[in-house]
């Protein structure tokens, strides 16, 4: 259970008791304003700490932040900065919280890029950057990955080309690459996702996915070069690279994982969804 | 199979040879430029129809149009005349391969306002429109339904208030809800969705989802009225509205059937993904 706030902390332990149980807390620091959390400057910070660990229906466990406003900062300094205020925040925070004898063992930090571009994470247990293990094209474009790093792409095939128009089908679409448009209004803006070969992964030009309908894919050029459709058949196997690898993969059951040369050599299943 | 070019037939044809196989062909015919499909004006689509018919490799089974520019329209008399422009391409197309004695069995209509608004759907045998069952914020926005006739939501819970930014936390994110934005950028937009009493279903005030994480969603007015957090407090249940059904419900294994009372009487499986 996330809690940032004394109501939320009196309203859990309230529902603990009743249902006779005792509840494991991690307590949220906002660092940022990004979205929830408590300021660990806040008086409300300390009574509501204080409460968790006193009550024996809950279990005080540790603290959380989330640098969420790294996805707004402008370089990768800023990052830095970030980081380093929400390690400083978290440092302190644990300080106070020792002073008058409240142990945790989680203290627990998030953001890819905030992770990638940390001086330091002395003082976290841990880090949650679900991003960082795959990468995508926002990743790229704020410069916390290069493009070849990514490690995701949805393979697919071209099912239609209009020579006459510039562009070509392919039958990947919302549904297969997700509507994320997190690129949008970035000078890296990659549409619904960049077009690579599907042997060797690499970029075919400046081609795009510029439009989805759910089950179908609208391929162009970002620069409006004419298309090379000797190279592009029906049939041809294409992959595409994600804006936002998490929503990508969430469109899907499993990962084929191939190798070096392409062959895939183990299939690893995801958890989707929220019932059990 | 779907063919819309000659040279898709001939591969299509090359290509059931070498599978010794017969493969049923609908063609796609482009009415209004919307994404693929022939123009039955032009001779290739009798070309191209003849080549499918003649073939002991395929099979022809009829046409199929797709009236997506329905969802560019400005108003519901233009959606009307959309529609009547691919009603009657279908059936000057079918009487063109009816005079030199092709025949099919499927002659298919899409899109959910285009049927909804059209005036007649005579020479069709099919109309695709997959919202038309739910509805969703968009279609109301374009006066396809109203939002009380809205048949999917997401039901969620608030797992934080921050009454001093007049916003709350509900459990419900981009993963729950897609990050489909149909709605930006018109005079209804309702950013990931429109907030709902969970017993009556009714919007509560002008409360809507104005930004996602990936688990959670931050829930503000979009006139920027005080929200009334007597009302608002954690662990209540709200529901949802979608901007794309479709999209939303991707993200979920079943239906929760209720009845008028809001009891759960069944459940409903999806098909999702692609693989067998």
């Amino acid at each position: 259970v996330l809690v940032d706030s004394v109501d939320g902390a009196l309203q859990l332990i309230a529902a603990a008791r009743v249902e006779r149980v005792v509840v494991p807390v991690v307590v949220e620091l906002d660092v940022d304003g990004y979205r929830c959390g408590i300021d660990p400057s806040d008086p409300d910070f300390l009574r509501l700490c204080r409460l968790l660990s006193d009550s024996e229906a809950t279990e005080f466990r540790g603290l959380m932040s989330y640098a969420g406003a790294s996805y707004r900062c402008s370089s990768t300094s800023d990052m830095a900065d970030l980081a380093e205020r929400h390690r400083l925040a978290m440092v302190c925070a644990r300080a106070v919280l020792s002073a008058v004898g409240i142990e945790g063992t989680i203290f627990s930090f998030g953001s890819t890029p905030a992770t990638y571009f940390a001086s330091s994470l002395e003082g976290f247990t841990e880090a949650r950057c679900g991003i960082y293990m795959f990468q995508d094209l926002y990743q790229a474009g704020i410069g916390a990955c290069e493009i070849d790093d990514i490690a995701l792409s949805v393979l697919t095939t071209v099912i239609g080309t209009q020579p006459a128009l510039n562009r070509f089908t392919i039958d990947a679409g919302a549904l297969a690459l997700s509507k994320d448009r997190s690129t949008q209004g970035t000078d890296f803006d990659a549409g619904f996702g960049l077009i690579c070969d599907s042997e060797n992964g690499s970029p075919i030009d400046d081609l795009y996915v510029s439009a989805t309908s759910q089950e179908l894919g609208l391929v162009t050029s970002r620069s409006q070069n004419r298309i090379d459709f000797r190279a592009i058949f029906l049939g041809r196997r294409l992959r595409v690279l994600p804006n936002h690898a998490d929503m990508t993969a969430a469109a899907h059951d499993s990962y084929h994982v191939v190798n070096a040369k392409g062959r895939i050599v183990d299939r690893w299943g995801r958890v989707n969804g929220w019932e059990l």
